[in-house]
């Protein structure tokens, strides 16, 4: 059974971006520094065409998850531009340029309808009918495969609430931010969690819990 | 060199304790599962005067703290009563009965002026003239050895905003609260934090930072 997987970095007062956000700061202030530990990876800096890195006790984790997972929703937060609001004559393409580090179907959550964007090997697919409609289709895509939700905060959230996700899988950083985008803020009392797995690496510590109800 | 410490269980979303808490629940709605996984152990029910219990991968953390602190400070809210308030006529002597599960001195955080109390072998000392009193205060007290800071979450905030805690552990539980004294709420950015040691143990993690600047 493909499983929803939650996969994101957040700061250890729980922020998974910093404040203000802007085109420049993507991730608001200070939130560069919660996926240090990534791109200090070589599986991570390949997925973005970058070269160098090394190999450590994140990277089995890494790779369990690009293995395993066959198609990521996000919110349209998370595919930008900042302010959000109708696509335009010439539409935003993403942060990540020509080659986006995804290589798998992409499921953009929205208001504003769009057709389907092709980069390289990553396709965005816009859906305007609500988070079922993007994890069905997700599924569909993902071909037997697991599903992930890569943010922002407020779409994991949704998907918590909703009882739809099977999977929780937060990368703590050793930061505090302050303030910025919360996980978790809107969605206890209710999904039971067990811990699964607990893994100690060079700045993060990768937390992972079956959401039991 | 004295170290002041912080040692409090958490939910996965932040909260020390659980939203109402009232004279039956000071934990708050919910709260008591933060410390299920402490009650577990031999070591934790010992200080309780209670039977039972087992051993597992926490009681390592556990005797380290034990063996290592000399005094603890704590905020009134900790302390109690629920409502805080001038101490009146028959003056509330906390929640833990005639023998106090710290068997150290405490320092109790407060407005209000009161002549020590000594139950059993805890003596709770309180202090109305700052945190910077209290710990110099502990500190004395605790003869060489560290200093916890065990609570409330405003307490121990206060604490790390000053820049005054050495090392931060987080006994982090797989619940969602959804509301209650959040920690780390009014801290960041501003202390940096170098992750020291993470510990996978039967219903909690252990989180350890030292705060470094």
């Amino acid at each position: 059974m493909s499983r929803l997987r939650v996969h994101i970095s957040t700061s250890l007062d729980g922020y998974v971006a910093g404040p203000r956000p802007t085109l420049e700061h993507p991730l608001g202030e200070g939130g560069e520094a919660l996926h240090e530990w990534a791109f200090a990876l070589t599986a991570v800096r390949e997925l973005h065409g970058m070269q160098g890195g090394s190999t450590n006790a994140s990277t089995p984790v890494l790779q369990e998850e690009l293995g395993n997972v066959g198609a990521e929703i996000m919110g349209r937060g998370k595919f930008g531009p900042p302010g959000g609001g109708p696509w335009g004559e010439d539409p935003w393409r993403g942060w990540w340029g020509d080659d986006p580090p995804f290589h798998k179907p992409v499921f953009v959550l929205t208001h504003h309808p769009r057709e389907p964007l092709t980069l390289s090997d990553t396709t965005f697919t816009f859906v305007t009918d609500g988070i079922e409609s993007a994890l069905e289709q997700a599924r569909q895509a993902a071909r037997g495969k697991d599903v992930s939700v890569g943010g922002g905060a407020d779409v994991i959230d949704q998907y918590l609430a909703a009882g739809l996700v099977d999977q929780l899988e937060l990368h703590v950083v050793p930061v505090l931010l302050g303030g910025g985008a919360r996980l978790l803020e809107a969605v206890g009392p209710g999904p039971r969690l067990e811990q699964l797995r607990v893994v100690d690496a060079p700045g993060v510590t990768h937390l992972t819990y079956r959401v039991v109800s």
